[in-house]
């Protein structure tokens, strides 16, 4: 087995990680059923994924749960009431949640590990935030967790802006480091030109590379197969693609891709038939046209989203003269 | 300018080809409006596309007139109802049209070039039929035209076929050899394989690849950026993808991608609002979930288009075990 795995053979060492009900949350303020958040469980579980990101450690004062479903706060007894215990080593699954930089009461809300179904922390950043972020690391790490640094929307910083990012997460504990095209901008030659950069920073630390993409531009799998042919080892996808605006990398398709027997795509199959296809009818999410547009032009896709919840959604003209107009 | 040129400059040589209509048109017997025909002539006149493939000329004696629409034929009198005189000087488009082996009249069917509103004739075959091409390909350059050569399905073939096609062809007047991936099935890897085979073997030539992507697992566009990255002139495109089975690569992706400025996007983005989106009303193109899946298993989407038009068409377990299990 090489470092990197010539075609049909593969890499034992890289570890996909479902985010389904995290970032697939996010649309509806993650008022996903209970029943939902199971099935993509059993589901991750059969289809022999590694992680599964079930929801956000965020602050109950800034995201009333009267507002925001259980899967913004990922309470123990939440998640318990769909896990039970969780045994990692029985299930081949490890539970993850992810922590954002200011929206987190983290002190109170990341408590020891030993007495969590998680077994890994994500604590997303942008630039600024990188001195909460890594003292949430640090947390995370002493009460027990794996650790994972999550610089969110990196095409929208420059490159001495995520050098000291990844100067600064190189001291931490974190064991990985994820690329993260939260607008969806990213080509594939930007992806390679950051892989590279994240290597070289975090070189002889024996931290990973991770990916995180969206596919405002059809460019999430891409993006994510470019990543593991460089080398980086921990991939994020949604079932589906599910996600807020565009979406991210569709798990079926990452699966048919990898090459470890270990996954089995018919489980993901079976969810999107059961579950995910028919929350289409509820919620919207995809490469639609007014994702395209912000992706192209490297904004937020809060736009977009607006837009197509307004009365004039099919009007892409309109919104291509819009975002052009405003930028 | 460099030969690859780098980030947000761009090669001039670079050309695109609409092939909207011709793929289209596919999946309903191109029983496609001449209102449709004429806004995508136009929208592709005003978006500075270099080409637009408006059609097969393939036998009326195997394709009936009184079952398929006149973008099957392309007789010069249903053309010119739509483009008049067509100037290419004055529009900046040319127009062409593909003939398949073993599925046109070509002697008959394919007159002299300076009678015609078309000025490139792609010919389109399977390994088997490439003697068949070469002839083809042949005579319409005596008629005058620009020719191309269009390999289908690569993906299904040997690599000595390859190679056989590709010294055939080199032999020919074609100007142009795609690749051309009509299962959907090519990973970036493999991309990069057949665009370095291709490329020794017509080096010298002067001959241009292209690139012919499908959908099936959301790599079109991808596939075509990278393609036009190894240095490939010559990309074609639908606009909104639309095409037979999952579809094909974007146009309004691709042209968010070029950097050379008499792209224009808004025409394009225009023609899905006021024609192609309304059309999925009535037809159905696009990376559903059975496309995925003959794209991964290296299979013709006819069998996943059947079953999009089944009762079952929403039971994609049904279809994943029928898929395993016929191979």
């Amino acid at each position: 087995m090489t470092e990197k795995a010539p075609w049909i053979t593969y890499r034992p060492e890289l570890k996909v990680l479902d985010c389904t009900i995290r970032d697939g949350g996010l649309i509806n303020k993650h008022q996903l059923s209970d029943d939902l958040v199971s099935a993509t469980y059993h589901a991750c579980i059969a289809a022999g994924i590694d992680y599964m990101e079930i929801g956000y450690k965020n602050s109950p004062r800034l995201f009333s749960p009267d507002e925001f479903g259980p899967w913004r706060h990922c309470n123990e007894e939440d998640m318990r009431r769909i896990v039970g215990e969780h045994d990692p080593e029985a299930t081949g699954l490890k539970l993850t949640a992810m922590a954002d930089a200011t929206k987190s009461d983290w002190q109170k809300q990341i408590g020891p590990a030993d007495e969590s179904v998680l077994s890994m922390i994500r604590v997303a950043f942008y630039a600024h935030q990188v001195s909460e972020a890594a003292e949430m690391i640090q947390h995370a790490h002493e009460m027990g967790y794996e650790t994972c640094a999550n610089l969110m929307a990196v095409s929208n910083f420059s490159e001495s802006e995520i050098d000291t990012v990844l100067a600064t997460v190189r001291d931490t504990p974190a064991q990985i480091m994820v690329i993260v095209d939260s607008f969806g901008h990213l080509y594939r030659e930007q992806i390679d030109a950051l892989y590279t950069k994240y290597t070289q920073a975090l070189e002889g630390t024996g931290k990973e590379i991770g990916l995180h993409m969206h596919n405002n531009l059809q460019l999430a799998f891409a993006n994510t197969i470019e990543g593991i042919i460089l080398g980086a080892n921990r991939a994020d996808a949604t079932v589906f693609g599910l996600g807020r605006g565009a979406g991210n990398c569709p798990m079926e398709l990452l699966l048919g891709f990898l090459r470890n027997p270990k996954f089995k795509l018919r489980p993901i199959i079976k969810l999107i038939q059961d579950y995910i296809a028919p929350l289409r009818e509820q919620i919207e999410w995809g490469p639609l046209v007014p994702y395209n547009l912000t992706g192209q032009m490297n904004l937020h896709p809060r736009n977009a989203i607006e837009w197509r919840e307004g009365d004039e959604k099919d009007d892409f003209v309109a919104f291509f003269d819009k975002v052009v107009a405003d930028v």
